[in-house]
């Protein structure tokens, strides 16, 4: 067992969040939403820290609301507090959610060999940037163990060849399914079956280099090279059965020109991977994303 | 006369606007400001379109908040609107205003010898843009008055000497002062009056270079440029009496390098301070900035 | 005829520039190349003022270089001195160009109805930012006539219709095969034929919209909104016989949010759009752009 | 001692570097130079990979030149080509200085309390991205012992109190003193004396904070917070006499709004420190950067 050599720093403010949460709404647009939920949430006693809302289209489209508020004795009185607002989403044909800030997410990463997505959220995490739990790394190699150890942290090998495959998912499955809130692709080179991704709609997160245009085919760099591209490219989006098609979440770009060889547009494309996927996160775990159709409505 | 050769194009969508209306408040914060205003626009038959929200602290912050809007027969009913919301708006102690959008701003534009930022403006505005109104050009100087007279805009020639200065500010303040709603510095090399300042508080918009580090003293293209800065700069703002620290609405950079020389770098200045500008005023004519204290609120 | 209401203003510096001159070189790399140039032009009299170069492969590639230097009376010189270049370009099998400064480029912007790259060149233009001489504007419209004959410039409405597609051809190729230099595609919606294309070898510039992920089909910006995409991009490429697969010369991109619609994504496609075609144009310009293969090496 | 986790990655292509050397030259510019260094470099044998040269001024400026080039037998045949060079830097008063690829550049990471600087340089040198030798982390705190020896790096705590400085500085240029090339100050929070200054004369690199507009006194960022600054940004520069002032080497700045409060606008500055520092590390260690009076000229 390695020795822990990371000293896990809390988030900033986590004993205001005690009595925070955030609710996620989204329903059909139409008058007197707002009205509704704000002057609920006045009666329950709760004050309202932020509330940020959107409207795809004002006559017939979808409204979409994130309200942070703050509510006395939060852990006894949220129960109560759901229970009546279930009358409203109701009237307001709503899909909701309501999450304590002081409940963190429990996140599984997933790795294979690219250590710098991993990299970049253990350290966030370990400077008190990223407010979750990181309840394990699972890897189909055994490379990482030392590293993910040494920051006292849960590391699971799971081998997957073409035999193995159902096995793996098996095993990954009992190891997260109801165990952990968000899974993330960082950098896991295997493909994530239909089956999987249903235990965790909308709650996989996946990073993949982009480039202007997009190239099909392989070796992408390669051909981003030939073009003589100007930009590379980072997106992480939710995952779905079409393969790279889910909602974005986020997105950025860096500055490459002709001098940077295939070598140094891959450095370069791991290191806006790694900003781009902190970011996805971290909006995640903090209940900024609602996801409508194959967009993402982003509170941030 | 010169003719006019531009065509202005009306901004996309002005028909939609004729019922919204967008409502600014600022108040100390505190529980049911939301529910208040939100409970009284929907018992008025207001659809709100969208609600932006901020608060500074939820102990004992300020609380801000832009809300667009439509109501039916706007022109009509706006006024009892207001009168009516006057009660909420005592009871919380707001600050507060309604614009209706389709009721465009007056702009006064003031001009040197320099027009990048004066292009930028009457360019995004006669492409639809812009959507505001530009009453005048006030230069003085009177080299850019074929320039403005083809877009169809009246030009004032309006010279400033030492000896004329009070009579230049009299002639200033006769043609804004109560007929225009905003005053934009479009690189005006000429020191505003407090008194001139006061007619318009919080609603004179300058444009400046920035650098990191600033540079104090004369000719700060000289001074960055022998330091060697790697990231040119513009900082748009509300004019306050104190000069060039007022309220800074918007900021952006432009990477420089070693190979720049000093007329490339004002070149590379003078590109973005015309995006910067344009940007500043495009969320002012919006009403998307409340100022407080030193800083603006930016709902964008 | 339209009053000029644009007073042009000469670039900074045209006045040192009457003994400059610019030579691009490529040929497979060896050693000895730099020596032999740069002794050669030592010997003849020449200043090197920026000297930039790269190679693919230090092993077995492509060696690129572009040189600015001074020549006392270079008018009178340089015939005598590409005279005697030619054996050492012979030598190492080079493809090279040497243009004088002095000597503007002669353009022709071909545009549709969407005036904003247009323009942008313009304003850079009479700004004295874009070295160049405008010969000429040719649109398959006649909206813009006013607006580029207050410049000043010759503006020719050639219309196509299926039916005159051929003829119209022939009177663009009449006005530009060897009177310009470069055609700067500004938005403008019609196929280039490969025969247009074959007078204009890596002198024609387009611009258009980008994506990531690129969306196949119509209705780019739709898709664009429906993904939820986060940057709004533009590509500057040389136009080559298959549509928009070119050498990408710039591209540069825009944060944009789920809050903007369709028509905010438009107009901010339009706003960096502006921003890279001027880009390119001004680099081809000043001689900084060589072509090879499918990519494009910018000394930049 | 702790277990070391981290399994260190050579950067890619050094077995090609064996033979590869980098050279740097400044002198005041005139016609020759470029064909005397490179028919030196060319009747050496030595094969030029790379060259990159920079005139302040064609007239009577400074001319900066680095040239990357392979040299076979490199290590054998390096001094007689220095010794013979120094015909040529007489000729043109040069300072001149060769670096040969495959020699690392022995660094000392001096640190105090905060490690996301240092965890950067860690984390980018065990993935092979710092071509580097990391010889030492001097720190006034010995918090970080854990940290460092993972990475199998030797960590000195130096504690500096007003008595001990003396003695403290006497220790880290004991340590540091003709053993290592370039001193990082990675967040260290002592000033650093001109004594130990004069020892690593351009080769002490720092990393600050950096607003526009620049903010005099303390606690900048709570001065950025109530001017709401719009981007927060950082500089890395060459450590002179005078506090912060040295030559800049690298800035780049994150776009930030109302709603970040002063925790997250220096978690921001955070973040965007350390890319800037490694970015700096990285051309310092590369041999990209020559500085003239008070600018860096970078070679990237």
């Amino acid at each position: 067992m390695t020795q822990n050599v990371y000293q896990h720093q809390d988030s900033k403010g986590r004993e205001e969040n005690a009595n925070r949460a955030r609710m996620l709404i989204s329903c059909p647009d139409r008058p007197g939403i707002v009205a509704a939920v704000s002057q609920f949430l006045y009666e329950k006693g709760a004050n309202i820290l932020q509330s940020d809302q959107y409207t795809t289209d004002p006559a017939s489209g979808m409204f979409f609301m994130r309200i942070a508020f703050d509510l006395g004795n939060l852990e006894q009185n949220l129960p109560a507090l759901q229970e009546d607002f279930a009358r409203i989403a109701d009237r307001f044909e709503m899909r909701w959610s309501v999450y304590r800030a002081v409940r963190r997410k429990r996140l599984a990463i997933f790795v294979s060999r690219e250590d710098h997505c991993l990299l970049e959220l253990l350290w966030q995490w370990q400077a008190g940037d990223l407010d979750a739990e990181i309840s394990m790394v699972v890897s189909n190699h055994d490379d990482m163990r030392g590293l993910v150890e040494s920051f006292g942290i849960p590391f699971h090998h799971i081998p997957v060849t073409p035999e193995t495959k159902a096995e793996a998912e098996r095993r990954q499955l009992e190891l997260t399914a109801g165990k952990v809130d968000l899974v993330i692709l960082a950098r896991y080179m295997q493909i994530i079956t239909p089956k999987f991704i249903e235990h965790f709609t909308n709650r996989i997160i996946n990073i993949h280099h982009s480039f202007l245009p997009a190239f099909v085919g392989g070796k992408p760099y390669h051909q981003a090279y030939d073009r003589g591209v100007k930009l590379i490219g980072a997106t992480a989006h939710y995952v779905t059965a079409e393969l790279d098609a889910g909602p974005i979440i986020e997105q950025d770009v860096q500055r490459v020109s002709h001098r940077n060889n295939v070598d140094e547009l891959k450095r370069m494309g791991r290191h806006i991977e790694r900003i781009v996927l902190a970011r996805a996160v971290k909006w995640h775990i903090e209940d900024r994303l609602v996801v409508y159709q194959n967009k993402t409505v982003a509170f941030i």
